[in-house]
Formats: C-alpha cells, sequence, structure tokens
C-alpha cells in the first residue's frame, strides 16, 4: 500500500473536543470522521467514515469518568488497527486511574497498573498533561507503551505572569511539585498547606502563617480539581487568616456536580483551568506544548515502519 | 499452599445478584466478600475481603449496559489473580455485545469479537446463559478462553407446561431457534413473525394469518428483551388479528426506559423472565441449569492445576 503510506495523519476524538481541530491543524493531519452511539440497551456502536489504511492515526481521548468511555475507546483503537492504520497513538489531556498506585490496605486492587496494563495492550504510544504521579517517578513503571508527559505548569505560571503582588498556595503536599514549578517559571513566593483526608469528601486543610502575605491575591494551584473540597477547605483557611483576594488555577477541572459553582460562591474572583477537559474555566489553551511530544512519538513510529 | 489448596471455591458479584446465594448454596462454595464504590471522579475503588489464595474463584456478572460495568469487572478479575485465586472463571446470566457479528457497513466496529478477545484475556473459563448467537455458531469462533451455554429453553417450557391452549409466537426469524426449542419441549404449536428494522426503537412486525388460532392465547417468546419495541409491535399484530388473550416470555428482560410497564399496559396478561437478569419479572430461575457447565468448567481447571 505505498500509495496511501505517504499520505498525512488522521485524529480521531471520542467524545467532540476542541483540540481535535487545533491538534490537527498545527500538525498537518486530518481529522477522522466516525459515527459513534449507544444502542438503547446500552452497549455501543462505532463506524470509521474515513479511510485509515496506511495512515499513522492519533485517537484524542479525555478520560475523566472513565468507566463509561473506555470499552468505547477499545472499540475506536482496535477498530483503527483492523482497518489497517499504520500505527495508533492515544492523546489523553487527562489520563484516569493514577491514584490508586499501592495496596493501602490489604485486598485492595491496583488500577492505576491493572488500567495501564489494559491500555497499554491497545495503543502503539502516549502522551498526556500531568497524570497524576505520587508514588510512580514516570508512567513508564506502569505503562509498557512508549509515553511522553506534558507539564501544565508552564502554561499556568504564563497566565500569572504580569499579575502582581501574588501569593501561590499549594494546599497540600502532593500540589507542591506543582506550585515549586510554576513559582520557579513566575517568580511569585508560595506556600504548601497541610491536608488531613477524612473521606472522598471530607478533608481538613492548614494553612502556615500568612502574616507577611495576608494583602497578596492568593493563587490556590492544583493539578486537578475533582469533587473540590479540597480547594473549598483551603479557600476557608485564606479567608481565615484574612485574605480577601483569591483566585484559583489547575491544569484538569473535573468539578463533580456542579463544585465549580460552589467554589466561586465561596469567594474566588477567578477560576482558570487548560483546556484538557472541556469547562468553561478554560483558559488556558494546552495545544502547543503537545505538539513537540506527540511529533516525537510519531517520529518513533515512522522509523518502526521504514520499511512497511 | 497445599493447606488451603483444599478450601472450597469462592464466588464473588460484581453487583448484587440472587443467583450469588443460590450458586454458592448448591456448588458448596463460599460467597466472597468485596468493597466496591465509585470515587467523586467517577473512578472505581476495589477492595478484596476474603483471602484467596489458593482457591478456586467464580465472579458473577450480569453484563446488561456493559460499558460501566467492564473495568469494575476487570479490576475484580485481575486482582484476584494477583492474589493467588487458582483460577478465575466467569459466570456472566447475560452476556453483552454479541450483537455486532459483522461489519454489515464499511468502517462498522465488530464490537462482538472486540469484546470477546479482550474478556478472554482476564478469565480462565466463561458459562453463560442463551447468548444471541446469531451469525457465530458456537461462543469459540470468538472466546479465545473455554465456555460452555446454558440454553434457557427448557426452563420457559416448564413454566408453559400445563398452562392449555396455547400458541407460542416468535416474532422475527432470529427468534425461532428459541421458540422451536420451547415448542419441541412443551409440545405446543408455533408461529414465526417476520420483522423489518428501521431504526433502534422502528420495526415492523408481520404474522401469518393465525385462523385456526385466534382463540388461543398466544405466548410470544423472544430470548432477550430490550427496547422491547419487537414485543409491542408483535403484541399489535396478533391483537389486529383478534388474539385476545397474549403473555410474554423471555430468558432475559433488560427492559430499557421502563418500557416492562408498557408492554404490560399494551395489554399482556403475564409477563415472564429468567432471573439471569434481575426483574421483578423474573418467574424462573436459572440456578440449577448452571450448576453442570461450571462444574465442568471447574473440573477442568482443576486438572490444569492437579500439580500445584
Amino acid at each position: 500500500m505505498k500509495s496511501v503510506a505517504n499520505q498525512g495523519g488522521l485524529i480521531f476524538t471520542l467524545d467532540p473536543h476542541p483540540l481535535a481541530a487545533s491538534l490537527a491543524d498545527k500538525l498537518g493531519f486530518e481529522q477522522g470522521q466516525s459515527s459513534q452511539r449507544l444502542f438503547p440497551d446500552g452497549e455501543s456502536y462505532l463506524r470509521i467514515d474515513t479511510p485509515v489504511q496506511g495512515r499513522h492515526c492519533i485517537v484524542l481521548a479525555e478520560l475523566s469518568h472513565p468507566n463509561r468511555k473506555y470499552l468505547p475507546l477499545v472499540f475506536l483503537l482496535q477498530t483503527l488497527r483492523e482497518l489497517g492504520a499504520t500505527s495508533v497513538g492515544l492523546v489523553a489531556p487527562y489520563l484516569s486511574y493514577m491514584r490508586q498506585d499501592k495496596r493501602f490496605a490489604e485486598g485492595e486492587a491496583i488500577t492505576s497498573r491493572i488500567f495501564a496494563q489494559q491500555l497499554s495492550a491497545q495503543i502503539d504510544w502516549l502522551v498526556t498533561v500531568d497524570p497524576h504521579l505520587h508514588r510512580y517517578h514516570s508512567l513508564d513503571e506502569i505503562y509498557a507503551t512508549p509515553s511522553r508527559v506534558v507539564a501544565g505548569a508552564p502554561l499556568l505560571a504564563g497566565w500569572l505572569k504580569g499579575q502582581a503582588n501574588l501569593l501561590l498556595v499549594g494546599p497540600d503536599a502532593e500540589s507542591e511539585q506543582w506550585v515549586s514549578q510554576i513559582a520557579a517559571h513566575s517568580g511569585q513566593p508560595f506556600v504548601i498547606g497541610a491536608k488531613q483526608r477524612f473521606g472522598d469528601r471530607d478533608v481538613r486543610v492548614t494553612l502556615p502563617d500568612l502574616g507577611p502575605y495576608h494583602q497578596h491575591t492568593a493563587v490556590v494551584i492544583d493539578d486537578v480539581i475533582a469533587s473540590g473540597q479540597t480547594i473549598l477547605k483551603c479557600i476557608a483557611a485564606l479567608q481565615t487568616q484574612g485574605v480577601e483576594r483569591i483566585k484559583c488555577a489547575a491544569v484538569h477541572g473535573i468539578f463533580v456536580g456542579g463544585v465549580d459553582a460552589q467554589l466561586l460562591a465561596a469567594g474566588l474572583e477567578e477560576l482558570a483551568t487548560t483546556n484538557t477537559i472541556v469547562h468553561s474555566s478554560n483558559a488556558m489553551d494546552i495545544t502547543d506544548l503537545l505538539l513537540t511530544p506527540i511529533n516525537e512519538c510519531l517520529q518513533d513510529q515512522q522509523k518502526h515502519h521504514v520499511n512497511d
């Protein structure tokens, strides 16, 4: 199939996502067309409408709320392969199942490892943004497939640049890696709080004494906002210390159950996220940061397939 | 681990299901305990609370509405294996993704084959009830793992036995395999209709002339009722021919979107299903029919592990 092997690549999406158009545009890829829906009995239907034979394919799939998305994603990845795609890579702007990275209690499923094993078997490469790496140092510890990780910190630092008199606030020890990276880019001071967790939605956040900073604008920074309880408690802790101007910025905004409205109602001046997960708070575009890692993965694939 | 290898087997469930207790009782298995829930961000948590090391394990998982169930099922199956289960078999009283068994249109995903490949990789054996085998002659064509299929027909025939003056009605050609099996057991006459499908919920059912039978009680028979549209149209076609007494029996009742109430409102005297899928219409218990195939699968496993 030499005649089609030289055609450009294709990008497909699991659910509609604005990154598909911006990535296609900047990578010089074509957007692949597909029909995806559910039958009344809850089973998925998929038809790929663009010929993929001999072409490098990217699937863009944002994997928050992953359970309902996983099988449709597998159908898409496997069918691209069956129909003759030269390679099939996954761009997951948000990667799920990174949190349970050990057996905290006997008998627990290490879902991160199982999910990674399953997903690795479906793809040639993976690019994602700030996966919640805590005890793992690299995705390579659990993903058998080549992967590249994009850091959202430069984007958040760019968004903060030019804003005067800021204090960056990390609500807990896990957030320090993101907050310190951003502070290194933006040159602003930061503090890190301490979090105690008593349940999925029951957390306590303690901040150090903010004496010298309570006239600053606090910007609470986190990698991902899901239930939002940590951020809510952090806002309250800031207010207790007399901090009046509070903003919040995160790489990924999942915002379970309308907690975005609760955050704004709690007194946030501004809530800003990147467009890894589509949301009205998206204020930073991750497209450009994805290009180099995607191109590197594609180049590796082209080396593998040079003799096809 | 010889000391525990002789302990009895364990049965776990994905979602609570009454077959777990009845199967455990009749197989001499213990019910395994586990904690399963969703985090606020939609990811699954699982903890297996019964030691499984050196024991044969069965997972009971009814797979209607499969997308949300698949990853939690994989976490359960893989974690049992990691924790040292001797074997892990799956009893799926209802098996999903059997319908799309070819590319009807170019580019379509053959979801039955992909689902079977994925699921086969997780399990040592599979027992199910009346999978919707149409173009496939056997599960072995798509499942790489040993499987056994239970036919619900004897159960439906038993339920019909002793009811006088019946006419069994299959709404379409696909239902003939079930209706003819039941008629062979029960000795009652049957007719088969013709179905045209124009969309997921848009079907037309035509029945042959029922002249000699319009004083009989018609029993519409199908393997699975999902959207229920076929059965509704079949009831209407019977009523058009003056049939007044109509019942309906099926192996699997999914009953999407409250169609069970619509069926009864359309004039059904009785709606009866087996307990493969839990529903208020469950009138037949599949437990006893599952025992022999499960025991055969377990015996095959014990042969494999005789030297453990």
